[in-house]
């Protein structure tokens, strides 16, 4: 099989093409960026028991149960993209007894993410660390509730970044692109081009730290195309059930390949 | 290509043949039975804005907030299979608009369901129907809290499904096989062979009312072949997030072919 044949054939199993979908135009549009043959990590390097952890604000926190500390339970991973993901990895690898956890807080940016980090984070001890933050660091900002700027952003998320590698130098590192969709009731055109400095912040740092950088904003984007914005998210900061599928699969394309 | 190269290649474009997993296992198991070359319902038969319902007891209510109405939210459809196969649903055919319900309840039996059918099913106007119900049928009474017994469980069930399609002609029938699994806290020895006999009804009226039907128990019982019991179910009745996935993916091989 020519080199060429093979990758379509493996592009073909991996996003199928029986009644192409919708969902699979938009992953095969992102295609050289996730590089399907080359996933950044291999479930084979995940050992027995190791941690998954989602880590972000509303959108990751998804009205869990914050009372709720043992992993892989349904009302402690919430209703969105985190517990459809770990549903997802229970399910796919359930020899690797994985320990999936949700630390997602409704309203966090990053200084709020530091405030709680040794608890939430750190004393988990991530083999995988997935962090969706920054949409609050702007959005707070821009309704005058908070001065912070992407300068402070970038800083504080960078200080983040480097302390969590500093005390788990092994942990595979997700950072999930902040996103903004235009047409729903909570984003309108003065978010941009300003929201825009803190998705490049939050590319620029998954380059400094090896990091699997997952582009939500240009998905939501290329998602629009195909439904309607609010079909993906009621007010283009929070996702939709459909919404919160489409993050959970691409995740699992960009992270694990799958 | 050849008849059989082409079933080959369409089977490993549906169910991937990169990194086997234990899932792909489970259902390349399963294979002849789904008939993944003709699923039973076309997407394309389905229009756009139709209803898809899920209805059964605590395996389908699944914590869902009874009080919210409308279709695709996240706690209208609770956090189990019903939920995690909406999610796909509604990602996977963005263009159709689906409107998705989950009304079950937990602790029902066939009777209760018969008691709320106008309202939690048929003013829905479903067009596709899928049931979970019976592990409760046989569950209450051997634990001597209820006196029905396998015929009336199969009488009541048919009496539901001939009103059903006397209400409903166009409605596609999803029936799902009640499953029970042995290893678990909540099963033993006991239930068998008895419980095995709500099943066989539950088969023989998915042939009469020419349903699609949906093997769980046996799912089950293979999966657990790859984890323990436990992983897939806590209590041998109730999924785990990983069975409730599990479940969910079976549902739409089975009833989408995807």
């Amino acid at each position: 099989m020519k080199s060429s044949d093979r990758r379509n054939f493996l592009k073909n199993a991996i996003i199928g093409t029986v009644g192409l979908t919708a969902t699979t135009s938009i992953l095969a549009a992102n295609e050289s960026e996730i590089d399907f043959l080359s996933p950044k990590i291999s479930i084979n390097s995940l050992k027995n028991s190791n941690v998954i952890l989602f880590q972000g604000d509303s959108i990751t926190d998804a009205g869990r149960n914050r009372e709720a500390k043992d992993p892989n339970i349904q009302n402690a991973l919430g209703g969105g993209y985190a517990f459809l993901a770990a549903a997802e990895l229970l399910n796919t690898f359930p020899t690797k007894n994985l320990k999936i956890f949700n630390k997602g807080i409704s309203g966090n940016k990053v200084y709020q993410l530091s405030d709680r980090w040794q608890t939430d984070c750190l004393d988990l001890y991530p083999s995988v660390l997935s962090i969706l933050i920054g949409v609050n660091d702007y959005w707070h900002k821009h309704n005058g509730n908070y001065d912070g700027t992407v300068e402070i952003y970038e800083k504080d998320l960078r200080a983040l970044l480097k302390r969590t590698k500093d005390a788990l130098p092994e942990v595979k590192l997700v950072i999930c692109e902040p996103f903004a969709v235009l047409g729903c009731k909570a984003v309108d055109g003065t978010w941009f081009p300003e929201f825009d400095s803190y998705r490049a912040s939050a590319r620029k740092l998954s380059g400094e730290f090896d990091a699997i950088f997952i582009p939500y904003h240009d998905i939501f984007i290329k998602a629009s195309k195909i439904a309607p914005p609010t079909y993906w998210t009621g007010d283009g900061v929070h996702p939709s059930v459909a919404g919160a599928k489409l993050m959970a699969e691409v995740w699992m394309k960009y992270v694990f390949g799958k």
